[in-house]
């Protein structure tokens, strides 16, 4: 702010302005973007490549370049979530089985690789080979009975602490926002806001680290959201590389989109459920431009993983399903009652998880996040080695319990008793009584239900890379059993994978209210086709269900918690306000702070600046007429302020500010004028002050808008911001609004 | 417009107009609605409701009631959908083989039932059986050689001829909206266009009768398109029931999104792919919450078409295949190599068609449709005879060519010579080499292609119902015979029923340029989910290469073509034009017509209107200031001035109109004042003359205004429509603006 004084009549220099000021049209972290100007802005640059290309075939293929660029950033994602997201699962396989033991062939083999490499292993018993060795077959002689049980659990437990342990710290001191689930997150981001370095290189590195870290620590955590939350680092970071998406918000947001259709293709190996995923429930402008896109992306990503075959099945299903038998009509009800569970549980969920975090929020008890971790993991791992159900992955429970059992299964919940003799097909499994291992499987399936619940509570929003989807996929397993004894004998059975895949979806559902994407990543997921209208009759009711006790899904409760400004496609406003009781000033406050056009000097506007800590302000004619002219942002009020000030001569303290398109003719002896037109919004947003607030609300949700004036007969009264908007919604809602933070 | 003269001084008349005015909101056929003035109705409505259900229990009874009408509004359409299509399906059936024979058993039994229900017939061969007599068998005594050849083929030609005479009576006697695809119109009615009686009950029922009669005769059309036009059919019967929808358009349009869904859910047992392609290729407006409701009653229709099942198979799947056989990576060449040439073929088509359509439009050729009808179909039906492929219906022709040869196939095309002995097992087809059958039906199939391509071109655009997707399905089949001597001997081979289906979905993808619902609905008519990438890959390169040639589909095509005021979604605008330069009036022009607040008289007003077409006027504070305080239709305009002449005392031609909060006190001897504040819009929409048209597009488009009013500093300067933007986007586009030719 020195550099006053100097004079200088050079009139070439005055329209300096004219020239593109740098960092005009960015925007200050945790502020809103407007979505309008960002197009708009995107537009002109698209005009300007076309204008080009018509002047030489050079141009014309950087234009065809740059055209194209949209669809390269895609496959580039694609190729680069796909082998992350290969790369974690193998070493998480790793890493799981590394708690239990080791391979001797080499420690990088997991144990279904070791025995696969090995020749002994016999077809029905694949998983069990010499070259495996548990930790007590290495450490001590006697590797059977209770001491060889205590070191093993000993060992699960160090291995546990270990991992989690490490990837607290990692968090801690690398990447803070490589914490949580992201979703809720990326769905503001999405949204408009700006978080910088919520999508940074080190928050993917740190993400991709402690993400293997936690699985493989057995918390009760799931992968989807961090793979969400990776995949849009990967978008961030090809789209930083192109400035057509780098220097537009905007644009970045539509990459950004593609790339969370692209975390949960890879998560499942759903690419559909992926892009519908993204268009249900994270994203918030989701263009059909986009939507191809997504699917393109979401393509190359699951064809990636697909070549890395990390399930070494070579199919994109994470939990193929072998069983394609009719479903019958009466089974209809039983669906629609799990769909309800679902939907309880769902509520019951989004309730505990919300309280528990905001007690973690207000308390003391949130000062030891790394604290918190290790006691959670210690817990996790002492209740969960007892129980083969809790002991192993998630996934791997998931994979059994989805599976009909069929003559080569091994699993003891496929243990019935086998009293006729062994000539009968195996089709028959049905007809058998249950044997003690069904029982045995019974009820530590029902405590290891009970367990999960509970510790996913808990778990869930912690201060590590915490997932979702998996953990709720794995709450279904308890409805079946009542539904086991139906069947007749010798006739065709219920399958009771199926009553697993629809009580999985059912729970998911009532957690995150998603529908279509839903019922489309769970066929994707096991291949089950045919189960189209269980599954949707599920996903259907739990919605129903749970929204009855709460509209909020548990990513927009999260956004509610922090306090977001996010303004959601699903809420409907119903109220009766007009824009005059929302916008600012209010009755008794002081006038609105307006610029006018041609009588401020630089000083006055930069004593309103310093004054008051608005976003931006009108600019009318005259405070008498109070005609709107355009509006200029405060930031780049005062980037230009700052530039002219440094480099334009002749500009000082009392040089009159002109907003208008021609200054007049100036006496020779008064400073020069500050032409600021081009920093001016000639098309601000108005609405009159009769507009019903829904109305407003609505502009707001279509446009992306970031204020908004509002004009009674012509005339300026004042301002609405998204924030405004977003507290009026609260206030009517019965909620504080002091509880939105941000602008 | 009598009735002037009486003054009565009672003052509890003058306040009539507070009440509501019959007819008010709603709007003149051929004209565009208005979204967002919809949409403010329908939540004070709701707000009513709201309020009311506090008062009693029986008013809160009422408010459940009407937040569950929509979905059993939803339920209602998906089981009268399911059941139409189920029973279009049968009569379909029945009426294709009754070209060709009759069922001695009942008539009206096609002639699958007819051998199903007989005893005799084998398993391998159950198309044959003795109740089933060929019209020859019937009526001459030599049922072999020439003249029964012939005798058949003359009245397989005279059936065709009769339904598609019926078929084109029937629509231009009674609905002639029953005629062509139908998804051109509804894309423009979802858009927020009136046409009346497009939805109606006569069309839905005539349009129901020709589909099953054009379909029989043979003509190369499909059945989704109308059958999207019978769905929406039934959903706006059934929103006609409830005021909820029938008195809001824009609710309305919801309820018609979802019913387009529940269209191809039904024609191609896919709901989920029903869904996607209401959101991606028909709907304007799709918010979540018709999302879900789309899916639930594309649910239920689907469900109900199972219940009737129709092709027998208690599968929802149309086409089912049964092999799940991986594909291998080199084979993505040739899928690619589909995908360019479906879209070649895209662009072909849709550049033949419009030529001719245009041509049929433009020409006396356009008065005669009924010849052209009865020629065009006794062409196909003379051609198509001879040709075992064309003979059949397309839907069998399309299961015969997606299937795998197996054991039990009878088809020529299965024909491979069986020459090793007769103890190798069936898997081994792939390793014979072809025989004489085989190359037989190449060329078939050769002339089917070029036959079928020939023939779409001209029929699809007549008087009749005519659908697009099931003789677009049938265009693939011949290139996957060149990849057909690939096949290693012994090894697996390339499936051909794949490439089938990959070219039937890379041609489907070059017509209409839909992707993921493409992708979606062919895995759900097709069962093969394991092929997701292919399919994917192929409509994806089908899409690009069709877009390099010209970005509209044949929907898009004929829309233009029919001159509908239809906005977009997918066109960009990227023209540097401001709102300044399309705003009505241009320089040189007469200035605007406005009304003034408190300083006309009826008469003037009336003068006004008579003078002028325009749908309505603004309001301004006084023709000096030109400070806009509102929007007044003139359709409601007209019916106020009606009423209140016809129905409120003391209004005469001079009596002066206020659109003001408070008329002044008026002289006792001065005729009663009219007050029309309640029909002003308060908050009609305002863009400042700067305002870059890209923008007023996005607005248009995302608020679906009807128009706009423009502003320069606070005074009126113009105004915009939406034929005014659709007409510059033509412009632009170096189209004929005249083209655009509704309101």
């Amino acid at each position: 702010m020195v550099n006053t004084g100097e004079i200088n009549g050079s009139s070439n220099l005055m329209d300096f302005l004219d020239e593109p000021i740098p960092d005009v049209g960015t925007y200050e972290d945790f502020h809103t973007i407007d979505w309008l100007r960002e197009k708009s802005r995107d537009t002109d640059r698209h005009r300007k490549i076309t204008i080009k290309s018509k002047e030489s075939v050079w141009e014309f293929i950087k234009g065809l370049l740059d055209a194209w660029s949209g669809w390269v950033v895609m496959l580039l994602i694609g190729l680069l979530a796909g082998t992350l997201a290969g790369v974690i699962d193998l070493a998480v396989d790793w890493m799981t089985d590394l708690k239990e033991g080791i391979c001797l062939d080499g420690f990088w083999y997991s144990q279904e690789q070791c025995c696969w490499t090995s020749n002994e292993a016999t077809f029905d018993d694949r998983d069990k080979c010499p070259q495996w060795q548990k930790w007590s077959e290495l450490m001590i002689e006697k590797s059977e009975g209770a001491s060889a049980y205590i070191l093993n659990y000993f060992l699960y437990i160090m291995w546990a602490l270990t991992f989690a342990f490490l990837a607290v710290s990692l968090v801690r001191v690398f990447a803070p926002y490589a914490c949580g689930s992201g979703i809720p997150e990326i769905k503001t981001i999405l949204s408009g806001f700006i978080i910088r370095g919520y999508l940074g290189k080190w928050t993917l590195l740190i993400k991709t680290v402690t993400l293997v870290l936690v699985v493989s620590s057995g918390l009760s955590l799931g992968k989807e959201g961090p793979s969400v939350h990776v995949a849009c680092c990967c978008g961030n970071l090809f789209s930083s590389l192109l400035s057509k998406y780098s220097k537009n918000e905007g644009k970045r947001r539509e990459v950004l989109s593609a790339a969370a259709a692209v975390g949960v293709s890879v998560a499942f190996g759903a690419p559909i459920g992926g892009v519908l995923f993204s268009l249900e429930e994270v994203s918030y402008y989701f263009p059909l431009k986009t939507l191809w896109r997504s699917f393109f992306a979401a393509l190359v990503a699951a064809f990636t993983l697909r070549s890395i075959n990390p399930f070494g099945n070579s199919r994109l299903v994470l939990f193929y399903v072998e069983y394609h038998t009719p479903w019958y009509m009466a089974e209809l009800f039983p669906f629609i009652l799990l769909g309800v569970f679902g939907g309880l549980w769902g509520t019951l969920f989004i309730r505990c998880n919300i309280a528990w975090c905001r007690r973690r929020k207000t308390t003391s008890l949130g000062k030891y996040p790394v604290l918190e971790v290790i006691v959670v993991t210690a817990i996790t791992a002492i209740i969960a080695y007892p129980n083969p159900y809790t002991r192993r992955s998630t996934s791997e429970l998931i994979s059994e319990l989805f599976n009909d059992c069929g003559a080569l299964e091994s699993s003891q919940l496929c243990d019935y008793i086998n009293d006729i003799n062994m000539t009968r097909p195996v089709d028959d499994i049905p007809d058998r009584p249950a044997g003690p291992g069904v029982y045995t499987a019974m009820w530590q399936l029902a405590l290891a239900l009970v367990f999960k619940i509970v510790i996913t509570i808990f778990t869930f929003g912690m201060k590590i890379p915490s997932g979702l989807f998996i953990p709720s996929l794995a709450y279904h397993h308890h409805d079946w059993i009542i539904f086991r004894n139906w069947c007749r004998p010798g006739a065709d059975c219920v399958t009771p994978g199926l009553y697993a895949m629809v009580g999985a979806a059912a729970c998911l559902g009532g957690v995150t209210r998603m529908t279509v994407s839903l019922v489309v990543i769970m066929f994707e997921l096991t291949g089950g086709l045919e189960y189209i209208v269980p599954l949707m009759a599920a996903a259907v009711t739990s919605k129903w269900v749970a929204d009855a006790f709460g509209k909020e899904g548990i990513y927009e409760a999260h956004i509610h918690l922090n306090g977001y400004p996010f303004l959601d496609v699903k809420d409907e406003f119903t109220h009766r306000t007009l824009a005059t009781d929302v916008m600012r000033p209010r009755r008794g406050e002081p006038p609105l702070s307006v610029l006018t056009q041609d009588n401020m000097t630089v000083e006055d506007v930069e004593t309103l600046i310093k004054d008051t800590d608005y976003n931006g302000f009108p600019v009318v004619v005259s405070r008498d007429s109070e005609r709107l002219i355009g509006f200029a942002q405060r930031r780049e009020l005062i980037i230009a302020i700052k530039n002219a000030r440094q480099r334009q001569d002749g500009v000082v303290s009392n040089s009159v500010v002109y907003f208008t398109e021609d200054p007049p003719e100036l006496p020779a002896n008064s400073p020069h004028p500050l032409k600021l037109r081009r920093i001016l919004n000639l098309s601000p947003f108005t609405v009159t002050d009769h507009t019903p607030m829904e109305t407003v609300v609505d502009i707001f949700r279509k446009l992306g808008l970031r204020q908004c004036l509002v004009t009674r007969s012509g005339r300026l009264l004042g301002i609405i911001t998204k924030k405004d908007v977003l507290r009026h919604m609260a206030q009517m809602a019965n909620q504080d609004p002091e509880s939105i933070m941000f602008n």
